[in-house]
């Protein structure tokens, strides 16, 4: 059996990960409590990454590393990593205000890793008409043949990932970070309802699906 | 005041926009309902395009036309365009199954045309990453910077809007026609609320949105 780890990431800036979101109630719990839940389905052991503002509460949920976040998404992906165990061989990144990713998300991506990939992201068939506006001119019609929108959970193999980042690079997506070294990524079939937290209007919709 | 008329179009293959989507309840009225008043608080007329098969129906929405689809999208549209009158200087295509558009959508469109574009579509900006895929391998991590993911209502100036479906074309988007023959096309503000119902998920989450 590999040794599987996960990263739950809710540290940051607090511009697209940090805020209150990851502490809202749903569906009876809290958002993170899920996120977290179900990464501990495919993961022998959870690094769960929040603001350092955070790190002082009472009720943080019960996984084996809490670390402060970083000032971007990578420098907090950075922050887990160095608190996940050298023995792991797959570590799976998953964002904390993604509450609805079930635990066969996480399981569907680290087989995909087992199974050769360096890397494996949830995603989704982008079903939209794309435009690419400039200003607010439709410039472009954007093909959506093959198009996937990302989602996590997303898994690698742990010595690809520790290499991508080995140089501090800054970026919103660590497999974009594998795919640049030429490493083989794949996707796995994400879930629509699998949505990311950013404001009232998904906190409702999460609150729907749940029930 | 410049003569406006919306096309709601419900009709088609099947594939995509037929089936009995149109009907499903949602907060106590069907999704067609909604689609239809909204589109009336921006249009003097609405022309409602539905599969052949609903025509017979006992229930059909109050509008001022009600026509049967063709064979694709295109050919619903044309079905709709040909019961509106020749009066009308500015057309609106609305999805029949976006229950979810505000009134505020399509004044909005319209009031882009009036100003001086050809056509205005309602969008709403990418915030996923998304990922060019042959079969299940990522070939591409495409930027989203400049991404607009397209929703209905759409605005048009009438002419423009029969002008490119003279040839009879094969198209899912009129927008995409209108730039094809260089005309100005906009997007305005959208709604990330304005879900299109395609499965029994999305209509959970319109009701969680309505109530």
């Amino acid at each position: 059996m590999a040794v599987v780890w996960a990263i739950v990431v809710a540290g940051g800036s607090g511009e697209r990960f940090g805020g209150p979101k990851q502490w809202m109630p749903l569906g009876g719990r809290r958002v993170v409590d899920w996120s977290v839940d179900a990464a501990r389905k495919a993961a022998a052991g959870v690094v769960l990454v929040l603001p350092v503002s955070d790190l002082g509460r009472g009720d943080l949920p019960d996984v084996e590393a809490v670390v402060a976040g970083g000032g971007s998404r990578s420098a907090s992906v950075r922050a887990g990593l160095a608190a996940v165990p050298n023995a792991a061989e797959v570590i799976v990144v998953h964002d904390a205000v993604r509450p609805l990713a079930g635990g066969d998300l996480f399981t569907a991506a680290v087989e995909a890793v087992l199974g050769g990939a360096a890397g494996a992201v949830c995603a989704v068939p982008m079903t939209d008409t794309l435009k690419r506006v400039d200003g607010m001119h439709v410039v472009e019609t954007v093909s959506r043949e093959g198009l996937w929108a990302v989602q996590t959970p997303q898994a690698f193999r742990a010595d690809v990932l520790r290499a991508v980042h080995a140089d501090e690079p800054d970026a919103t997506d660590d497999a974009g970070l594998v795919e640049a070294i030429g490493e083989w990524v794949v996707v796995v079939a994400g879930d629509r309802r699998n949505l990311k937290i950013t404001d009232p209007v998904d906190l409702a919709v999460a609150e729907a699906l749940v029930r």
